[in-house]
């Protein structure tokens, strides 16, 4: 028997119509004789709706607490879907992150999976049920109730997929693939077949929305193929899978682009060893996240340091950077909110030089201005003015070849922001 | 030290602003050096709506589903409050009905609670935290979640109560204790400072809905007194335990009502042996509750054979009886909803004889006729019009010395219905 995990988002089970229609899509599959697991997040907005409730009462809640009501979103769900599994004359069971096994550390409210222990759904399965299981959601080795953060609905389907062995873990949401760069800025941006695990992290790091990087992270590390479709179509979307000889090497896979960060830069910083570790140190002390960092030896002795850090970290951020400057004696510091970043990915830039170059020839022609670059083997990100993006990733899908032939003007929405609605 | 066990039900937490409320009560008792454990219901409304959105997916929804779509009310309270204790710069833990150790039988939705495994408790206890219980809800041995049933948090209370050994259940409602009669029709009705399990039990069985028959018994079987009292005054309520020599023995603790069955009659049924046993396990067999039955022998050689059933029972009773008429052959049968019970409650009726006389003789001066009578040894229950129901209750209290002397106008509505919202 085949197995398949197929994991919906909020938005494809936002009411009792819509959880109607997956547990259609659960029985069609199931008809065809395959073993079914189905991993669900909270419906529509309830995350948002509990969150809500929760800061009415404390703006600092406890976060054990807090996972002890979020994780009711994912339990409502798994019954509803249950259910309607029933209505329709077929057996299914729902099971809890705590019943299934999803074992976490204790990092509550972002809790990473240490184990999955599937004997409950393996069980199931060999009743021939549909089995139902909550997405976000696991239980540490004593017994408390954790969710996994953000993108933790798609984490514990590929958990359990990896647990049960699963040919492939489904991940339906309103986006039907993975895109060379965000339809919604560049109209002929094609759909990606298949892309592997690597590229996928890339893009994930940079912009893509579709999946989480530690979803991917998650199923490389475990060998699980991730098949990124849409819930309302039923066409093939993006396989995200290990790199083999049979995958077409493409030199470049995407173009992605993020304006969630912005850029700080501490000028006449005196050059002497251990000065980068004390900026960062700081910055890590006030679990502030850094993305890239730039560092220019200026001719009089001194240094520039310049580093970009989401926007949600940005207050934490600010008050280190300040912190840092006096006791450096550096001399001023700066903030830029309005700077883009524009990377591009593919596996077949490590065999390829020039990249790098082509890339700069093609937005210098467009008139874009680079502020910061980073590269990896198999990307080059580079920091630009917000104003210039949209001109910047269409400038550099059509410079390297991966305009679409026809451009379909009614794409949907992908790599970018396309991704499911809601925490989980 | 002392340990409290407080239950409130869902209109003690119908939103954040009471649920702060609550936290106030459990943090005073906690400043005095006790130990506290609150257990809590869902918020209000939830349960319904929660059964609401069931019912738009299935009529018959599958009851383990069903359950574990209905724990997730309870668990999103007992999140909320340990925070509210949180904000109030105390510590609290919440804890479900399977974290807690409540072990049930499989009967889904209206589960039996076979086992306490109170450890957390204890131990979180021990820790000096406030602990917080989700009600209604339990877990049987193979992991699967149950709820209570109706009554079900109060349940829970009594059992966690009795799990870790405290003096006392709290249960906090909207009314303030156990009445004499139902305020609301006998304005001078007064509340019971104490009263046995077993006038309690009888009570709770003939119309006092201040607590349930179910959490009666339980608390009874553990020894665990209970004190009933308001959610919104700091008086004492109804204590509710073990019968001693202390307790001053009224011949009458109180009149109890209830419109809530209806009665059928079959006329003219053949009297041979084995009638009676082949019309009520017919019923059972329906899964129709039978509360009081008659038998009359008729002088042809028939009899007539009267029974009540709850109304919410009454479509499964009725098909029920059709079938047994046509098996016995009796002729006809007849159903009338508008009937009342009024029932008299006294531990003292055993050593007092002449209360039945008494109490017919009321009834009687009131111009109020009887149409079945049964009784227990510290019960009679009359079956009457419900055109009637208030007349009696009002002839019987007064008849029996319970009014008190001065007229208590704006007493809370008690015995009858006060009970607070939710069916947990």
């Amino acid at each position: 028997m085949s197995l398949v995990v197929m994991k919906f988002g909020g938005t494809s089970v936002v009411n009792t119509e819509r959880i109607m229609r997956v547990a259609q899509r659960l029985i069609a599959l199931k008809e065809v004789g395959s073993g079914v697991v189905a991993v669900v997040s909270a419906m529509g907005d309830v995350t948002d709706e509990l969150v809500a409730m929760a800061e009415e009462i404390s703006p600092y809640p406890p976060e054990r607490e807090m996972d002890m009501l979020l994780a009711t979103g994912e339990q409502v769900t798994i019954a509803l879907l249950a259910m309607a599994i029933h209505s329709l004359g077929h057996q299914a069971i729902s099971f809890t992150g705590p019943q299934v096994g999803i074992v976490t550390d204790s990092g509550h409210t972002k809790a990473k999976i240490r184990e999955v222990r599937a004997e409950r759904v393996r069980a199931a399965l060999d009743q021939g049920l549909i089995v139902i299981v909550a997405g976000f959601q696991g239980v540490t080795e004593d017994g408390h109730i954790t969710t996994l953060g953000r993108g933790g609905s798609d984490t514990t389907a590929i958990a359990v997929a990896a647990g049960i062995g699963a040919e492939v873990c489904e991940i339906y949401s309103d986006v039907d693939g993975v895109y060379t760069a965000d339809p919604r800025i560049v109209p002929s941006a094609r759909r990606i077949d298949v892309v592997s695990y690597e590229e996928m992290l890339e893009m994930a790091a940079t912009g893509a929305r579709v999946l989480q990087l530690r979803a991917v992270e998650f199923a490389r590390n475990h060998g699980v193929a991730i098949h990124c479709r849409s819930s309302f179509e039923d066409t093939p979307g993006t396989i995200v899978k290990e790199a083999d000889e049979s995958m077409e090497q493409a030199i470049i896979s995407g173009v992605t682009h993020d304006i969630s960060e912005a850029k700080i830069t501490i000028r006449d910083v005196p050059d002497r060893p251990g000065v980068a570790a004390s900026v960062f140190g700081t910055l890590a002390d006030a679990n502030a996240n850094v993305d890239m960092i730039i560092q220019n030896v200026s001719e009089s002795g001194t240094t520039d340091i310049s580093f970009t850090v989401p926007k949600e970290d940005l207050a934490r951020a600010k008050k280190a950077t300040e912190k840092v400057v006096l006791e450096l004696g550096a001399r001023r510091w700066s903030l830029d909110e309005s700077v883009a970043k524009v990377s591009l990915i593919g596996a077949g830039m490590k065999t390829h030089p020039g990249v790098a170059a082509q890339m700069f020839r093609a937005l210098a022609d467009a008139g874009v201005n680079l502020d910061m670059i980073a590269t990896s083997s198999i990307r080059i990100s580079c920091v630009i003015s917000a104003a210039e993006v949209e001109r910047a990733v269409r400038a550099l899908h059509s410079s390297f070849g991966l305009d679409s032939e026809e451009i379909s003007a009614e794409a949907s929405p992908a790599c970018g922001e396309g991704a499911d609605g809601g925490v989980g």
